[in-house]
Order: C-alpha cells, then sequence, then structure tokens
C-alpha cells in the first residue's frame, strides 16, 4: 500500500454509526491491518497532523489512536524519521525469555485459556517466510513448476471422484507404497506401506501421536535446544516438555547414574540424523542407549528426520528407526523442505501393531483429503522427479553453504564458531557470551535480514547459547556474501568489548 | 486386486527372515493389507486348501492364519459360499452403543493411551466415501474442473514464492476479504477480514478454538444428537462434552427453572441453521436465550454453519453470529460441501478481541501454508464462480431430495416420518421404535448401499432414536429410485410385526 492512500484506507473502514469514541475506531482499523498484514512491517505513517487533516478530524483523536498503539507496541517513533509499524515478533520473543507475567493474567484479559496464552506468548512462529536467512526454507524457485502442472492437469482431466471427496483413512494408498519403497532405500527404515500415514506435516504427526499414545499430564523428553513447534504442539495437548541437554553425540540419554528425572517420559522426541538447530549428528553409541532406555521404560521415541535428504559431504545416514527392535520408534519426514512446504504433506511411520488405530484416528480427528495433491506427488515420486530434484538442490544448497561458511570466515576468521552439520538448510551461528543475539535479530530485520536467536530454542535461559540462526537453501547464490556483509556489520557493532 | 494374484502378493511380503511362524506372518501380511485396503471389503479369498497349495505350505497353517482373522472380524464366512473380507465399520458402531469393555484395558493392549482408545472405539469415520446414501458428501463429478484447471495453471505459470512456502498467519490475505465479503452478504455474519482464520475445515477450527479458549477438564455442550466429529475432537483434547437435547425448535436452551447442570459450560455448539443431523432450524427466541445464557455465564458459542448454502424451499437464514452483540460467537464455515471435500479448506471467523491469538495461535499450531490453493479459491470466488457453482448445485441437489422423498412415500407412504428441513445434503428417515438401524445398515451395505444408523449421532443410548441418515447430494437423479428400492427391501425385512 502506498501511503498515500492510508487516510482513504482508514475513511473506508470507520463506520461513525457503530458508536464509540473515533480514535477507538482509528486505532482499531490499523491495528486490525497491521495483524492481518494489510500493512506491512516498517511502513512508514503519515504524521498524525497529516493524517488528521486528510480525515478531517482534531489532531488529538489521531494523536490518541497513535499513542495507544505505540504503547502496545504496533507502531514505533525513530527519532527524527517518525511513526513506522513495528515488528511485533521480537517482542514475543524477548517475552517469553524474560516476561515473568502470569499466564492466568494474559488469559483473563480477552478470554483465553491459561494453555492458549502460553502458547500465544512463546509463540516461535514469524510473519515472514522469505529471503535471506530465512531458516528451513526451501528455494521454492527452482521446484520444477512445469512437471508438476502437467502431471497436476493430468489428474484434473480425468477427474475421479475418489480423488475429490474425503479420504479414506492413512492416506492415498500409491502415495504411502511410494514412501514405504523411498524410506526403506533411501533412509534405512523398516517398514511396510501399511505403516504410513499421511499427514499434513511433523506438526500434524506430533498431534496425531500425542492424542491416540499420550494422557494429558504425560511428559516428552525434547532435546535442549530444539524446534519450537514440537514444544507447542505438546503444551497445547497438555503434554509437558522436559529439556534434556545435547553435547556433541545428541541427547544426553540417562544412564543408570541417576541424572536424570525418576519418572521415565511417555515420549522422547530426537533429531538423530541433523539435531535442530545445532546441527549434529547422534552417536551410534547414543542411539543404542536411547532405544534400551525406551524399550525398557515404554516411552515412544519420536524420530523427527525433517530434512536429511540433504547432507554434503557424506552419505545419509541410517534411521534410528532401522535400528529399533522394540518397536518403540515412530518415524516423521515432511515433504516440506523436499518440495515446497505449501504442499503441506508429511508421514508418520507407526509400528505395525499402531498402524490400524492410526488410520482410524488420522480418519476421526483431522477428516483427511486432499487426495488429488497426494496422486500428483506420488506420481512425481515414482516417474523419478523427485529424486532428481533432490539430486539437484543437494548440489545447489552445498554452493551455498560452502558460500555462506567462506563470508562468515572472511569477516570474523576463527573469531566466530559455527556448526552446520554439513547438511541441511540452515546454520547456527555461535555469538560470544555477553553478545545479545536478540538485539541483532531486531536490527537485522530493520535492515531486511531474517534471523532468530539461537536462545530463543532453548527452553531454560540458564542453557541458552547466545548465536544466529542462518538459512541459506533459498538464498539465491549472489546474494548470500551481500546479506551476510550487512548482517556482520551490526553483529560488530554489538561485539562485546 | 483378482483373486487369482493373492498367493503372489503374501508370497512377496512373507518373509521366513524375519522369523517368527509362518502363519503369523501370513496372519499379518493379510490383516495389514484388508487395513490398509488393498484387499477390498467383500472380496472373496481362495479357500484355505487352494492358498496353501499355492503357497506350498501345510494346509494347517492357512488355516491357522485364517481362523485368526476371522475371530477378530477382519473376514468372515458365509455358509456355502466361502471366506471373504469382513466390512469392519459396522462392528465399531455397534461396539460405541453397546460395549462395556473398558478403555484402560483397551488402552494397554498396544500401548494406545486412555484418550486414544477411547477415541478409536468410538470412531464415527467410514472408509466408505463415495455412492448411494453417503451422507454429507456433495457431487464433486458436477464441480467445474476446466474453470479450476485454468486459475490453477494461471499461479503455477506465475509461481511466485510467496504462494509456495509458510503462510504467514491466518492465510492468504486476498482468500480472507473474499470470505469476509461472501459471509458479510450472503450469512449476514458481522466481520471483518481480520477476523477470519483459514483452516483446513471444521475439525481444525475446532481444535484451534478448544485450544486457544478451553482447558483440559472444561466441558463443551454439544447438541444431542451431533455430528460425531466435534465430540471427537473435544474428547482428544480433554474436554468433555454434554450431550443437550434438541426438539422442534433447536438445542433445549436452559431456562432459570434449574433444568440444566449449574456448572456452566465453556464451549455450546450449535448447527442453528440446519441442525445437524435432524435438519431443523433453531428458532428465534432460542437464539436470543442461547445468546443471553452465552454473554451471562461467559461460554463461548461454536456456530458450525457446515451447509446452508443449500436451502430448497426458502431464503437462507441469517447466522447466529450476526445477532451476537457480545461477542460471544465464533462461527465455523467450510468449503467442503460448496466445492469439494478434498481441497480441505475452511474458515473460523472469531471476535476482533481475538484475531491476533487466533492467527498466532494457527500459525504456531498447524504451520499453515497451502497458500497456492487458498489463491485459486480466492479467485473461484472473487470472479463470481463460486456463487454460480453454488446456484447450479442447489437446483440439482434440489430435485435429488425431492426424488428421494417421492421414493420413500412410494415405498412407505405415511408410515413412515423423515426430516430434512428442505435443506441440506442428506435426508433423516426415522425408522419405528423396535426396528434396529445398525442391522439395517450393515445388510444395507452387504447389498452395495451405504447409510448410517442414525442411533450412532447419539451420546446416550436412552435418548437415540432409531434411523437412516441418507445422502442425496452425490447420487445422480436416476439412480435414486433404483438404491431406495433396494434399501425398502432390507427396512421391510426389518420392519416390526
Amino acid at each position: 500500500m502506498r501511503i498515500a492512500s492510508l487516510p482513504d484506507f482508514v475513511l473506508q473502514r470507520i463506520d461513525r454509526a457503530i458508536g464509540g469514541p473515533v480514535n477507538r475506531q482509528i486505532y482499531q482499523v490499523l491495528r486490525a491491518a497491521i495483524l492481518s498484514h494489510q500493512l506491512p512491517t516498517g511502513l512508514q505513517l503519515p504524521s498524525s497532523r497529516e493524517l488528521a487533516r486528510e480525515l478531517a478530524m482534531s489532531r488529538n483523536t489521531v494523536t490518541h489512536a497513535y499513542e495507544q498503539l505505540i504503547a502496545e507496541g504496533y507502531l514505533e517513533t525513530r527519532a527524527g524519521a517518525g511513526t513506522f509499524i513495528a515488528d511485533t515478533v521480537p517482542d514475543q520473543i524477548v517475552d517469553a525469555l524474560t516476561s515473568s507475567r502470569n499466564d492466568n493474567e494474559q488469559a483473563g484479559h480477552v478470554g483465553l485459556s491459561v494453555r492458549g496464552a502460553h502458547l500465544i506468548r512463546r509463540a516461535g512462529v514469524s510473519p515472514l517466510q522469505w529471503g535471506a536467512f530465512m531458516p528451513g526454507v526451501p528455494d521454492v524457485t527452482q521446484f520444477p513448476n512445469k512437471v508438476w502442472s502437467r502431471l497436476q492437469n493430468k489428474h484434473w482431466r480425468r477427474s475421479r471422484a475418489e480423488l475429490l471427496t474425503y479420504d479414506q483413512g492413512g492416506g492415498y494408498l500409491p502415495l504411502r507404497e511410494a514412501i514405504a519403497e523411498y524410506l526403506r532405500v533411501a533412509r534405512s527404515v523398516n517398514c511396510r506401506t501399511g505403516q504410513i500415514i499421511i499427514t499434513t506435516g511433523i506438526h500434524q504427526s506430533i498431534d496425531l501421536a500425542a492424542k491416540l499414545l499420550g494422557e494429558h499430564g504425560d511428559r516428552a523428553w525434547v532435546e535442549e535446544p530444539c524446534y519450537w513447534g514440537t514444544r507447542s504442539v505438546c503444551q497445547s495437548l497438555g503434554i509437558e516438555p522436559v529439556p534434556i541437554p545435547v553435547d556433541a553425540e545428541g541427547m544426553q540419554v540417562p544412564q543408570s547414574d541417576g541424572l536424570h528425572p525418576a519418572q521415565p517420559p511417555r515420549f522422547i522426541f530426537v533429531t538423530p540424523s541433523h539435531q535442530y538447530p545445532l546441527g549434529t549428528v547422534m552417536s551410534l553409541s547414543r542411539r543404542r542407549l536411547l532405544l534400551e532406555y525406551a524399550a525398557a521404560h515404554k516411552a515412544w521415541i519420536m524420530e523427527d528426520d525433517y530434512d536429511s535428504e540433504f547432507r554434503y559431504g557424506s552419505r545419509p545416514l541410517a534411521s534410528l528407526q532401522g535400528l529399533d527392535t522394540h518397536d518403540r520408534v515412530l518415524y516423521m519426514g515432511t515433504f516440506s523442505k523436499t518440495t515446497f512446504p505449501g504442499l503441506r504433506i508429511g508421514f508418520l511411520v507407526v509400528p505395525e501393531t499402531l498402524s490400524e488405530a492410526f488410520v482410524t484416528g488420522h480418519s476421526e480427528l483431522y477428516r483427511g483429503g486432499q487426495v488429488f495433491m497426494q496422486a500428483i506427488l506420488a506420481d512425481f515420486m515414482t516417474q523419478g522427479y523427485f529424486a532428481s530434484h533432490i539430486r539437484r538442490m543437494r548440489v545447489l544448497y552445498g554452493e551455498r553453504l560452502h558460500l555462506l561458511q567462506q563470508a562468515v570466515k572472511h569477516h570474523f576468521g576463527d573469531a566466530i564458531d559455527f556448526s552446520d552439520g554439513d547438511a541441511g538448510l540452515h546454520l547456527a551461528l555461535h555469538l560470544p557470551p555477553g553478545c545479545d543475539d536478540l538485539t541483532i535479530c531486531s536490527e537485522a530485520r530493520a535492515a531486511g535480514i531474517i534471523t532468530r536467536p539461537l536462545s530463543g530454542y532453548y527452553m531454560q535461559a540458564a542453557n541458552a547459547r547466545r548465536g544466529l540462526m542462518l538459512g541459506y537453501a533459498c538464498v539465491p547464490n549472489e546474494q548470500i556474501a551481500p546479506a551476510f556483509d550487512k548482517l556482520a556489520g551490526i553483529i560488530k557493532k554489538h561485539w562485546p568489548a
């Protein structure tokens, strides 16, 4: 939206007939437009004087509305520059780390439940989803659209009713077969077609397993640090995440020395192939310990294998599931990284004894469908396009990782440490103690660079390492160095003396 | 699958290297294939003698596997005819009404949680999703595929990154605008764009609201009878559904006479425009009572408006949400009935005070996406195709309802009662007391007719009316009378003397 049209935008939306003070109405119109991203982050607003003149209202009316929005963090003033739409997301992250406000109080305010208020206050999701260095996003501009369109048109021309109606549970059979075949070969997953449940992604896979296998009040071990989504989905279901620190070998699985909580958890969430976000690989001895622990204590291991198709230096690693002889592992994967996130297709591999319950439960809870998308993906896999797209992206992302590593070294030499496991779609840059990653992220965004503070992935502030998550997969090669130059400037400004 | 290939199918899948008795392996292969629908319901299996010969195994081995599958209900023998794949779904429904087995015991068996076992045992979903008289399914063969394909190809050619990656929360803005506009005009919903949250359908809308506004242990009033999905999603989140009977005016909202439970619920789920499954419309006085009750007791009303685009005799009814002056109503809708179920797009309209929390919560919990599907749907709506498709379907479904009503009258005259509210996609046929709807459904399926027992929609057996749910929308006009002829024969067989 051009700034010039803002007065019209406001005028069209305020309705004096509704009643209530006009300043309140201006406040509501602007707030809703900011929340719905109709007014983008960083946009400069007209001065209160200008807007008042355009609206033919008193300046006080507009000033009141602006002040309220500034107080609530929707707008910010920059000295000598004016009033801008603020990026509210860093506030949420700061909140999660520093706030001592009570969830109950928060909840009462607009009627959210305690779990709802908790979820919103600790939300890790960002409204920005594209650009340097957005973590976890593949380069969707490289996706073979023409091939996909052709496969799509073929299915639409045929237009079979069974592809357009509700699914029959578990997902489209040929896709389940293709995934089972792929996982057996590429990931050493031990599975048959009936064990594959097609979901909309990792979040739904966790939700389904937590509902079918977990009770309210159960505990789940999560890696410290871990993916924010795992914690949020568990908490929304009354399952308490318990952070277990990771070291260079992965999650520190309990030994008999009583190091860990006596009460075993119901679930253990791990990313053994490529720890999220640190990038380490779980060692074989740690894998064995974990499997033994789960078998002895009847815990379910939730193996999140979100991006291990992309390994640049070494061959793919075998899955943890393939080592399991006690049927305690549920294996989760997604097509978000290998095709494009908007596809919203993932899968869950369950032990054979659970497959019937999971097929029924999935259908009952989510009323599955999108069979036509699943049919297109099945063709995409069985006709070889999936494998060749992955091969092509592996080369490309490998180059981009290398370019980013070079840029980091160029600016910081050995003074800065990073970890990437030579795999995946992101690199974790470690900052020295005392270097505030929240502030750096905030300033980087103002300069047009997206990055996330590593400390936000920790549950306990005492454990939190400072750092920056840099996604390189979606950044064109030639933009990597210039974008990092900008970021390096901001980091250097905050470098501890 | 042709029967001739069954021995090969089994041989390819049993692996003596895995170990364990061979009869167990045959059992597992067949069971998995039945559950994944690789072997369809009703298929005749070779005799145990034939299969043993083909597999080069002893007949006892095969007999043991068959016996186990028969005992567990996967196979059934028909006297003089042989062994067939059974339809296991009626068993689940019978179970839900008559079983006294303990969920805890069930849970222990394969490791399901208590809530998981409860969900699976009471599952209402069916593996059959197409054919006469499948309730709740529109005629997807009438969908304008060519128009859709054209809009789709336009977006794929442009291939903008923001349509292929994760969404920014709340859904694709132009679709939210189109829905807000549509709801204001067509359904008298009082809303602005920011209040629209795009979901994957009613189930996700319920899940989101229950997580953000409800606590574990809360209660939700549901209509008795009601849609099975509402109960299942609530229970999976620890929210207890409390059945409140409906009469000709809709849910019997509590008066001050102490008729209803003293403790007010957190949620009240209603279908005021077209009660599901009975088809009645909630009266205006009942609507006012309900809104007053919710405001006084701080309960959230969840208005499920799943099919009110299809009214044949009268003009569309205004929504309950539009009457609300206290911001206590969340309005839910779906495109499953108006376009096609496999689209998996629905929406939730929340009060303005909740919109920010719902946008963030939705993104955090489900990691939304499918923006490109949302973009196609937005075009489909704004270019007028949506409205004209609804108009065309309204005429067609009206004809089909009329044909079904005629068929019922032809066979039963005034001896049988039905309700449809002259709207929607299904008709509820009421059977006389003593006429067992479960048995009739079971026999109808064996004869190729899908119908659901009305008694299955009740939570309490004492309230349950016997009847049959007949979906007519997806049945071609000329097949309605012949299909009902078959069904009528079965009903007459079970008519009480």
